[in-house]
């Protein structure tokens, strides 16, 4: 993959970084589906998913009526098992770092045992039973590393168990695991085309019967985040609904009534009609009622308004608590810098550029909040950062609307811990650092009032910025403000040396900076 | 950037390929504009634009009248080259692999050398005046690396000159310059806001008499291929006019008429006006009138039906001979593979896999040819083998939804030599490679009768050549086909040890294969 220009200092930096990648395989064979994830990280730089075979094995399909799996789910379970081994061999994968977790369905099961002995033996992976309360561990580390959760709940709907854990200042708290899973509930309650009321009143008071154990649930803090597929199906549905543009469902919440309205539209439909709604993946049709049920009950037992969905999941959590060995719990600091620092890297642009014109915008920002020209506002701050670093990301795809891959490669491998909403500022003022007049587009929907000053004010800072450090030299220093008698906005550079090119180049954009700011502009040495 | 999962041996040679990266900075001084590109590459391997500063210098401004650089244009274009030195020496460019180039404008000026002296006091540029001839030479090498041109014209119209080369087999042959660029030629013919009638035939007779010398040209092969800024706005002008989609101008074709109706457009707007047309560049409105009347009278004088534009240029002309070297002349044997090899190269695919991919599915396209199931055409077939080296390319961007990012890659970093009704076909075989329902959505528009065909032939056979592959290790050797007394298709793999859970997951797409060929598929060991 091609990288940007870089000074010899990052390149160096990057290509001892480059040399040192690693790969890791998770293999999670859960009562609904099977999934092998290979990551490709840098130790204390990026990772990242590059690989995925996921295989919809319903391994836990029979298992709540007989307590057995049966031979049928498990002949498609080996040859999945075979598959992936074969994949890992191929891969080049060593045992080592290939780590492979079962979870509810074959724990539970009373030849559980007996199975993962053929699996090993034909395959050679050697698996793991998850505990209930490891299951919810790695779960709760998916969602900590994925959001921006201090105080509240993480919930994993599964197709055989969920699982609870509180949180409390990004640390765990009470945690634990219910067979209340969406294979599980959809066999002993709702096993037909349609669901009857009655089915769904049994249900529902089924799971609050459950969840009595769950005393702490209602005093927890006040937000829950989701992950599985019951949720991020859910998400991605009423993302469709409402019509929002799809770049995934990251960060997407689901609030109560937005969800009330889904569940008894699916409630209404009969199997085969669920399977097409927009957003719910065909294999999920006959799970998804089940599922969103489940996690209604859920937010209705611990009092919750919204719940937030994040795609990362179980497999994650398995891979975060290696890739972050030996933090302890292995979580990053700060989810949003480290999502931004993490496609920035991966991207491998001029670092030192992209850092330069980050500290640029950001002293054009903070002195023209002193100056009063606007508020300062600290979210918009992190957000032009952000920006500023992602800008030229997009220059992997081709150079030509460079600006425009950028944007792309934000929407699209996303930003976790920001909103679908930051994201997209996000995304426009990196699309807007050059060319063309900045509007949102097919992400208008997600924004709301003021977000267009905003955009225009990041994209004004990033071209003037980018401007400045047009010859990639870091040169200017430093970029202040002052505002004359006449209300004139002055920008001087301080710089290392002569920096009237710069200034020359940054004289382009001065129109713009008026449209932002409503203030006209001179630049001056 | 990420990498997929890779067997290692091609892991390690991808890695060496890595670490002998070169950049190298060509800077091209036109008569309009002025232009540093860096290219990135691994010789043999691929090569990419990386990084571009553009500026509109006109240097040539006032040239023809005066006969020499004038004041106001030379402190324009020594900013600009301080600029570039600027940037060189931040980028670490070592002076060896800075190619700074002139032409027209500089090398007819009475004063070129005294603002050259300038220049390189200033810069401490080593600038090299361009011969005519030399100018054309670059300009041919450009068109011939990025078509598929064999016999016919390329035309370079530039801000000072138009340079035309002969090309027969690929070679060139007769070869020229003369001073009718958009600059000179919007000076001396067409100054106004508006142009009459008088002054537009008083230009096309200039053009004309000025090509009587190219006795050449009539006799000429039949394809003329036209490069530089001109000759992409027009056809961007077109692309828009014609409601086609806008992935780049590469391989577009210009036929008479439209650009007749075109050209009468723009000659009855004011400058102001000729600025806004879509796909028109604001800074060119003033050129694009007087460019167009020139390069359609070449179009007269070499009876020429269309001109195809290339988005390359002098400056990859200026690379390419040193990237090709010491290939003489320094062409690529093949452009459509090249460029194929050039993106697979870059994304760092596993490069194993996608061979293996393209193996297996031309293995079945043919076998399915002969077995009488379609036509076997070689232009298809040349489709799906692109397809098959592209298909995972798009996990760079993210491993979810990586066929739409393949997709989004072929498009936007295109395939020079393909036309773009073939790259929207590769591109979308790439996009349904796997999940969805083939169609071309916004590509619709590029395609003729008979593509939807190609399309779902080209996805099922790559669905059921990457099943066979889906544990990457290529195992199944080959694929036959057989046609059973019912018309049952009959897919046997041949493998190196047991593939029944190869099988088994091509199973899963007999379906689509009966809506791409019409007949029942059965995979059998």
């Amino acid at each position: 993959v091609t990288r940007t220009v870089t000074a010899s200092s990052s390149s160096r930096a990057e290509r001892d970084g480059r040399r040192a990648e690693r790969r890791t395989a998770v293999i999670d064979l859960g009562s609904n589906s099977f999934r092998l994830v290979v990551y490709t990280s840098v130790p204390g730089s990026w990772w990242k998913r590059t690989d995925e075979i996921h295989e919809g094995v319903r391994i836990g399909q029979g298992l709540g009526a007989a307590g057995e799996l049966s031979e049928a789910a498990m002949t498609r379970a080996l040859r999945t098992i075979e598959l992936y081994a074969h994949f890992c061999r191929a891969s080049a994968l060593p045992s080592s770092d290939v780590h492979a977790v079962a979870t509810s369905a074959i724990r539970d099961a009373r030849n559980g045992e007996a199975f993962l002995g053929r699996a090993r033996g034909a395959s050679g992976l050697d698996i793991r039973v998850l505990s209930p309360d490891e299951e919810a561990w790695f779960g709760y580390l998916a969602a900590v590393n994925s959001t921006t959760l201090e105080h509240g709940v993480v919930l994993d709907v599964g197709g055989g168990s969920i699982q609870l854990v509180e949180v409390r200042h990004r640390h765990p708290g009470a945690l634990g695991s219910w067979p209340l899973g969406a294979v599980r509930m959809t066999e002993r309650f709702l096993p037909g085309e349609s669901a009857s009321k009655k089915q769904l009143r049994a249900l529902r008071s089924h799971v609050r019967e459950q969840l009595d154990d769950a005393r702490w649930l209602p005093s927890s803090g006040p937000r829950l985040v989701a992950i599985g597929g019951t949720a991020r199906n859910l998400a991605a549905a009423l993302q469709r609904r409402e019509g929002l543009p799809g770049f995934g469902v990251q960060g997407f919440v689901l609030e109560r009534d937005a969800l009330d309205e889904l569940v008894a539209d699916l409630a209404g439909m009969k199997v085969a009609e669920r399977a097409t709604v927009p957003g719910i993946k065909p294999q999920r049709g006959d799970l998804i009622l089940a599922g969103a049920v489940v996690l209604r009950a859920v937010m209705e037992a611990g009092e919750f308004e919204a719940v937030e969905v994040t795609e990362a999941g179980l497999r994650e959590g398995v891979f975060l608590a290696l890739h972050l060995a030996p933090e302890d719990p292995p979580f990053v600091d700060d989810v949003r810098a480290s999502s931004v620092r993490n496609l920035a890297a991966q991207y491998d642009a001029n670092a030192d550029h992209a850092r330069h014109v980050a500290l640029l915008s950001l002293q054009l920002f903070d002195a023209l909040a002193a100056a009063g020209l606007h508020d300062g506002d600290a979210e918009e701050r992190e957000l032009l950062r952000a920006a500023a670093l992602l800008h030229d990301i997009g220059v992997t795809v081709d150079y030509d609307d460079h600006h425009k891959h950028s944007r792309y490669l934000v929407l699209n491998a996303g930003l976790p811990g920001f909103t679908p909403r930051e994201t997209a500022l996000i995304a426009q003022m990196a699309r807007y650092h050059r060319k063309g007049t900045p509007t949102f587009g097919e992400l208008e929907p997600l924004t709301r009032a003021g977000d267009l000053q905003i955009l225009e004010r990041g994209a004004s800072l990033l071209r003037l910025a980018e401007s400045l450090e047009r010859s990639r030299d870091q040169i200017v220093e430093r970029a202040e403000i002052e505002l004359d008698d006449d209300g004139l906005v002055i920008l001087r550079t301080v710089s290392r040396e002569d920096a009237s090119v710069a200034r020359w180049v940054a004289e382009r954009h001065v129109d713009q900076f008026e449209r932002a700011f409503g203030r006209p502009l001179s630049v001056l040495g």
